[in-house]
């Protein structure tokens, strides 16, 4: 024991002089290897603890940080095993390749919530604790992004693909875990938030604990990820799907990466995942994870071949509708609309009960015939102004009886930036102004 | 002097005699011819002070009222020349016929408003004035309707007609003295509203000499469309002009009248001002009443010949749009919509900036695999109740950092009323909960 202790002193002195050093400007890149060799013989679960004692001296929480960046770096080399490897075989840009990446942040970052939560639970001092606090409350705001990005993107961008092909219980899986862990980190969040309503040890002892259980959610699943499902994904998914994917990627966005666009070529097709084929090769079979071909043994893969496209349908960019469903849709709409195109003749409203009614006898009609004779050149002038490109919208509102009516135009543009025309959009405000609250969806009573 | 009085003296007395048998239950009809005589003598001028020497007398408002529906329809039957003669060639339910029959109640109830506001400037008697005021709020409040019904009925279903043909002038200048007839009858409803804030003789003076403006004018205008308007519309709109006209009355409704329907025929088709040849034959210019004719001397009729439907326009029932504009429409509606077909799979969503992103990956996909799989049940639920028609909407809302997000679904019907599918609206009502006091269209400046 005596020896252990000894040996941990030793260490950290070690450890000290170098922290020093990286104060003193030197470079991290520098001190690597170093840090590794007195490192390499601390068991993993001794650093947290050394860390700890740092602080209690004095260390400032900033020369922490760059310890924590330090040592979370030699901790991934441990680590990165397989996945370390398919990283490199792709492309920048690859999706698969920013979901690896990503995960690498999500690790470091983990490590980072569980040592400083721990770090936390031992200091003394209160203004180091306000520090410390202060470092936790962001890497608590950044991990919750994971959800929104990492996470979204794999269950919005990928799972559909796996489903396609009758993987969905392994989408299933992910998304569960994925979202234990958003609620692990939303409750974290809670916590620091709600810290002054209980006694500083209640609070630590509480935050400790569910951060370690936090992290290790987060670990395991990079681990899962890097482990089963990317090479599943690898093994399945061609350029095309994967091409479709980048596409998307996007709207969802990253966690704390930037991947650069990648393209596998003009002459590979995107595919989406109502376009693929769904049967597995042989080949594919073979080339899944041994924890995915056990889990497939015994159990019929049910594809999924529905054709998204029927005849007649109007193809909208975002998906195909028929007549019948876009009629249905622009009746339900809680506003009603009229467009006149560029020549300023009403062109469509939508159907249905309406605030001010139309009838068909209005289509093809010039606005300006549409409106009483006093407030055409109002209209004229609003319409003059959106051609223009001087204005984006002009809005009003009226009382009428019970009704709040909200009234907006807006001038609409094709992908060239040409005008095309105006949306008139009038809808009734007054019940938005009686919510009040929140209603969930898990509120919901048949 | 002394004779007229004493004339006036007779006749008021004949009246009396005559609302007395009506008040012990004699039918109104009956006496009719009666009253014929005692009024042929009487000056339209007379009438009205005569009858407020009555309502002076103690006459009760009830008898009055009465009385004054006689009296409006002998002066009917005086002024009815050419329009009673049209309106009998017309069948029930044919839209001519029904805007000359309006015509008559407005003609009627704005007599009534002179009568009583003439009768209130008298009145003495403070039960007796109560009395009037509510019957003239409820006149007030009736002829507010011809703006909403009559008037509008003519702007929106007719005017096209005539707009097509080149005969914009016609439904300019009708439709700015509708606005002025409006704006009076608006102002009338105010001095009502209004009449506790000033002295009485103010108030009743201002009262009577607006509503005799105000009756006026609707009398004028009644004279105008009788002997002007509808007899340009009967000379150039053909049946199949009607028979739309009569498909689109309903939505804006009648002034006091309820035609049945009328239908010139199965084989007549429908024909929308977009639709019509909108040159005028020789015989139809013959047809205008002689004023049309005069006011068209000199002025070569612009007809507005531009087509409606484009190639490649998509016809949605109530307009016509190509896909660029239904795309834009969508991308600019206040509201991001998702749909999700019959069978449970998302096939469209709107484009654009959305709050809860959506990717073309979502296409194709079972909406119970978009969810987290917690509340999948949930999902399911909601759908079973809108396909076995136990709902009609579920909504949710829920703050999202300074967004607060209202969630609404709801079932969608085809015409067959089979269930054809789930639609999800989800829109920020915060700023319209920022939303006050009004701003109209004449409030806005460049």
């Amino acid at each position: 024991m005596t020896e252990l202790l000894n040996n941990r002193e030793y260490k950290k002195e070690q450890l000290k002089r170098l922290l020093l050093r990286i104060h003193e400007g030197e470079s991290v890149e520098k001190l690597k290897d170093e840090f590794r060799q007195v490192l390499s013989g601390i068991s993993p679960l001794e650093i947290p603890l050394i860390e700890q004692e740092l602080v209690k001296e004095g260390i400032s929480a900033k020369d922490i940080a760059k310890m924590c960046d330090l040592h979370v770096e030699l901790f991934r080399e441990a680590v990165k095993g397989t996945d370390e490897l398919e990283e490199r075989d792709l492309p920048d840009g690859h999706p698969l390749k920013t979901l690896y990446l990503e995960n690498k942040e999500i690790m470091k970052d983990a490590e980072m919530l569980n040592l400083y939560a721990r770090t936390l639970a031992t200091t003394k001092d209160e203004r180091m604790r306000k520090e410390i606090l202060g470092v936790l409350e962001e890497i608590v705001s950044n991990l919750r992004k994971v959800g929104f990005t990492h996470y979204n993107r794999e269950e919005m961008l990928t799972f559909p693909y796996i489903e396609r092909r009758g993987l969905t219980a392994i989408a299933t899986v992910l998304w569960t875990k994925h979202d234990e862990i958003r609620f692990m980190i939303k409750y974290l969040a809670e916590l620091l938030r709600k810290r002054e309503e209980m006694p500083w040890d209640e609070f630590v002892e509480r935050f400790k604990n569910k951060a370690g259980e936090a992290a290790f959610a987060l670990s395991d699943m990079v681990f899962r990820e890097n482990n089963i499902y990317y090479p599943t994904l690898k093994a399945l998914l061609s350029e095309g799907e994967w091409k479709a994917i980048r596409m998307q990627e996007d709207e969802y966005g990253y966690y704390k990466v930037n991947p650069p666009e990648w393209d596998p070529g003009e002459d590979v097709k995107p595919l989406h995942p109502w376009e693929i084929n769904p049967e597995l090769s042989v080949e594919q079979l073979l080339g899944l994870p041994k924890e995915v071909q056990e889990a497939l043994k015994g159990q019929p893969l049910e594809f999924d071949k529905s054709e998204l496209k029927r005849e007649g349908d109007i193809d909208l960019g975002t998906g195909y509708l028929n007549i019948e469903e876009l009629r249905a849709i622009f009746e339900a709409l809680p506003v009603d609309v009229t467009f006149i195109d560029k020549d300023d003749r009403v062109r469509f409203f939508s159907p249905g009960e309406r605030i001010f009614g139309r009838s068909l006898s209005v289509l093809g009609r010039p606005v300006q015939l549409c409106h009483p004779p006093k407030s055409v050149h109002i209209v004229n002038k609003i319409l003059r102004a959106f051609k223009e490109g001087r204005k984006k919208e002009a809005t009003f509102w009226i009382r009428l009886g019970p009704k709040y009516v909200y009234i907006r135009y807006v001038p609409l543009f094709n992908e060239k930036g040409e005008y095309i025309g105006t949306l008139e959009m009038t809808m009734d405000i007054a019940p938005y102004k009686e919510i009040k609250g929140e209603k969930r969806l898990l509120d919901w009573r048949d």
